[in-house]
């Protein structure tokens, strides 16, 4: 594929930033839509990427930015996976090639990135909070803040803080503007009661009555002030045909109105525009993937490279089963032969394997929406009528349910299993989908086990370990992506809790390693048995209970412990210390280091080159060996 | 005041348990329930504890048990401070004089103290999701469970993880009971709009009328059965006068009724266990402090002892000023002299000492509802839009906006002030309410600076350091109670960053204490002295960022380094110990040690004796450093 394929886009080409649009006639708009589509599909081609969702919001894109004045006024994307479009008309066309890559634009809104993105997002259902904290410091004086408008999904709408957040603006009844960007799909499609409502809506409101009624009801704005804001309100409420939801939250409610449909996008939006006196939301009907993958399952949500003309992807062939899939294979096989076994995703049954899992026990796997906090809680529920429930989350959303976690899980011992999907650094999503804390935030819980798999076939026997654990709370962490390729058992067989194994007896330095780096580990290991250093190598399992015998006996049979995790400080490392200082190994002497993740968010590039720069690669763990040793050796990475 | 102003309670004296109040015919139960009510007020005149709430459910209580066949139906009281009258009919009346205190009965419900509490509470908004989660272990066949019945306030409604589990109750479809317990009060009264459309539900509605409707809808029943489930639907929608709003989430709404009319109430829990084949809502209008405290502000929501005939309170004077007083007060000096501060709490204006900035400041006073998901975005939003937001949550409800502080305030490095009261253990609320992990899952963050006061001197300093820090999010803790009534400064003075103070030169042994143990540190180092050892003491101020400089000399100048904090492993010793570690100071022996939170959740007591039971009084201290320095004595406490 070659620039050659690329789609000739004039107007657009003629487009530095949101000014420029805003001089153009209405007619250009919609074909600067038209342009700025193709250019999407062709710049994601190129990269690989968030498509479906940037699709679905080209023309809501293009009409905000010509209405609104942004940068002053401030645009905020829920999630922000759609923010393509956005940026491609924010000045950073130039740099669509370098998205998600290293040293390149971020695949999300960023504050750092362009003063376009007021606020940066890619956890879901922020985006109305943001825009509140925009609105109310405007309110109170602050520079250079214009309207707020917030642009969320449906499927974030599940989310409770959008619902938190709509019920603190419907109180403080300022100037807010909400745009619902209703697709019908969440990644998955949207699960929850708020979903069919939403249907319900439009269901009985086809678009060209509406249309109808929106032209003439605002066909003569501007100019505007022509009328009180009380007649513009019952025109928008004369245009309107549903919402009592939102209006029983003290919103105003104008909708639904067809997101593709750019000459009702603008009359609306310059009606809200010079009406809206409080919060206010727009309810707009969109196809996720409009223009290219509407008619795929998941609508072009994520993609790799791709052939824009035929679609057709091109994909790395894998060597080794993916850990999610390793996951969700071995939870199957406990299940078939538990039936109290449970499966829980909080809208993520493809990332977390519970698709397959769904397939196979459709009754026992429950999709709770974007909605972790009641996800852990519904669990702890579960797990108190004696089911065996597994929560399917990713380390980093998980964070949205720590007070569950706490207060109705851990507290209460209650055996509910996290399987904890994308643990460590991720690549491309970069530091906002970074998997660093949960170590240390599950670890200094009581009554918690906490596993992390070193590969695939541990993973096996981690699931069979927290399906046999029912005594109390436990979790297990793995990465992102493909294995290591080892042999996988056939069936997973619980591992005994608080244990560790020693993989390589050496001599000299012990490095026990925490979770997935025991590949660089033992690479290291290699590396400096060629310089005559053998050490010992052991993989910890557990990070709570501590296996304290392994621990104390690695420390006193070599000169040096050397500990490594994909986590943060506080974690595994940390409770190895506190165990070493109470027993008094320090005070005699033993060089022990702790390798963690850095005190910094890692930006996105590939997973390698992201625990590159957190000095957690097998480089790392060889010149750590060696600086405890005292070797001194000229760096090989200056 | 004596046994003697104890109220006659013939009826209540007969019951047992639950399934005696169930042969009670239903003019008795009314009865039993003015004697529940004259009984919980007595019992709480001895002891102090939650009232308001507790009075407002008394014969929501009785209609419950009375209809419902608990401990197999399994009832859920959200927050459960109202749950004094429950506990009484449950067999533990004659406990009632220990709740709160130490080996006593537990303020709230818990699953060790009694089979009618399948579910623990203390957190808000929670009961639906863990009624979901029985309700649905039930459809899978789950041994010995019921119906599921949560009973949740008006407020807690604010908090967005209820609204999640609606959302999910109303996808699945399945048979659960959600009774609004709709008193108009939250701790303090409740905002947002869910709070105005629940007021205008019943505002057009006079109970006379339903009450009306409700005798010839329900009146011939039971026998059950003998309609159709369809007919019982539309019944129970001929009694209902609003409740759109539920509906469109997939609830079937019944109500408004009187929570008092043990008639009305009885008749509509009937129809609903007879009739209900999905999720329902059940809205109940209370009022708190029913036939006590139902004209003062705070309803009796939490109280002292008092004599039961005046309602006097008996209080201790107190010789300090509270850390949440002194955090009010300051905030309110930076306040008048910066037009950028603005104060956020999540429905705690009092608990905070908001309560005193909104009175100063009303503009610039945010309560957000029981929302600290919302609320700490809003934050990030205010202070995106430049505003300089202080958000006084409790460590303990922090926790529920821990995703939010890491990817909306700490990952866009956004000048979010942290004031977190209630930091580590807080007594008689016991283990749901200890403040045990802020200092890990903050100090692992990059970008956040994070403090603790060691008296209410160094917090006025620290609000102080918050108001000036603009570059990055900034984080104070303080602990509950009063002061140690230390010279008070007129004004704060900004800290330097990263620095902590020596506060007493000595020698051997040196103690950096991280936050309000500083004062049972200097106790112990009085004690210390009589034996002829004289511990260096410093005060640590941040856990982060790190005083190296102050580490590593005390570790220079000492042959042993003991760090203390009022948080569990993963803070700041664990961040001491990195340094120690990575700075080598390990290798040739130093005898270190960190005094932390244990690995248990501790139950309730007076705060002495739980920091006791933790480890880490004054006496803890003192033996520590005797053994690090290897003297040998005799426990003062076998």
């Amino acid at each position: 594929m070659t620039d050659q394929a690329r789609p000739a886009t004039p107007l657009l080409d003629r487009i530095g930033g949101p000014a420029d649009l805003r001089v153009l006639p209405d007619r250009d708009l919609k074909r600067l839509a038209d342009e700025l589509r193709a250019e999407t599909i062709w710049a994601v081609s190129q990269t690989g990427g968030h498509l479906g969702a940037g699709l679905g919001v080209v023309e809501l894109t293009v009409a905000i930015h010509a209405v609104f004045n942004t940068p002053r006024d401030k645009l905020i994307w829920d999630v922000s996976h759609q923010c393509y479009p956005h940026k491609i008309l924010t000045g950073r066309r130039d740099r669509m090639r370098t998205i998600r890559q290293k040293d390149g634009l971020s695949g999300f809104t960023k504050r750092t990135e362009s003063i376009y993105d007021p606020f940066g997002a890619a956890h879901s259902s922020t985006s109305i909070s943001a825009a509140l904290g925009f609105a109310m410091g405007r309110e109170l004086g602050a520079d250079d803040v214009g309207d707020a408008i917030a642009v969320i999904g449906d499927g974030a709408l599940s989310g409770g803080m959008a619902y938190e957040a709509m019920n603190h603006a419907g109180h403080l009844k300022k100037r807010l503007i909400v745009i619902l960007n209703d697709n019908e799909m969440s990644i998955a499609p949207p699960v929850g009661a708020m979903s069919s409502y939403l249907s319900s809506l439009y269901a009985g409101a086809p678009f060209q009555e509406f249309k109808a009624a929106a032209k003439g009801a605002v066909g003569f704005l501007p100019p505007p002030f022509q009328e009180g804001a009380r007649r513009a309100k019952e025109m928008l409420k004369g245009i309107t045909v549903g919402g009592t939801l939102f209006e029983e939250l003290g919103f105003s409610y104008v909708g639904p109105i067809d997101g593709h449909d750019m000459e009702s996008l603008l009359q609306v939006l310059r009606t809200v525009k010079v009406r809206a006196d409080g919060p206010i939301l727009i309810h707009a009907i969109t196809q996720k993937g409009k223009g290219f993958a509407e008619h795929r399952a998941d609508r072009g949500h994520a993609t790799g490279k791709f052939d824009p003309a035929t679609g057709e992807q091109k994909k790395a062939k894998s060597n080794a089963p993916s850990y999610t899939k390793v996951f969700a294979q071995s939870l199957i096989q406990e299940a078939a032969e538990d039936d109290k076994i449970v499966a829980i995703t909080a809208a993520m049954p493809d990332g977390t394997g519970l698709n397959l899992f769904a397939e196979r026990f459709p009754a026992r796997c429950f999709d709770v929406g974007i909605a972790e906090q009641h996800g852990v809680t519904f669990c702890a529920g579960l797990a108190a009528a004696g089911m065996k429930p597994f929560a399917a989350i990713y380390s980093t959303f998980l964070q949205r349910g720590y007070d569950q976690v706490v207060h109705d899980v851990a507290l209460q011992n209650l055996p509910v299993r996290f399987a904890i999907d994308r643990a460590g650094l991720v690549g491309a999503d970069g530091a906002t989908h970074a998997g660093s804390f949960d170590v240390a935030y599950l670890s200094n819980l009581p009554n918690f086990t906490v596993m992390a798999a070193a590969n695939e076939a541990e993973l096996r026997h981690m699931v069979a370990t927290a399906a046999a654990h029912d005594s109390g709370p436990i979790a297990f962490r793995f990465p992102r992506g493909e294995g290591v390729g080892c042999e996988m058992p056939e069936r997973g067989v619980p591992l005994e809790i608080g244990k560790g194994r020693i993989v390589h007896e050496g001599a000299q330095v012990a490095i026990l390693s925490f979770g997935a780096r025991l590949v660089e580990v033992e690479e290291a290991r290699e590396r400096l048995m060629a310089r005559g250093i053998e050490p010992t190598v052991a993989d910890a399992r557990f990070s709570k209970p501590l296996d304290r015998d392994l621990i104390l006996d690695l420390a006193a049979r070599h000169e040096a412990l050397i500990t490594i995790e994909e986590g943060a400080i506080g974690g595994f490392g940390s409770h190895v210390a506190q165990l070493l200082a109470e027993e008094g190994v320090f005070d005699t002497g033993l060089c022990y280091r702790s390798m963690v993740l850095p005190d910094a968010f890692i930006d996105q590039a590939g997973p390698r080159e992201m625990y590159a720069a957190a000095g957690l690669n097998v480089e790392d763990i060889e010149a750590k060996v060696l600086s405890v040793l005292g070797v001194q050796v000229l760096s090989k990475r200056a």
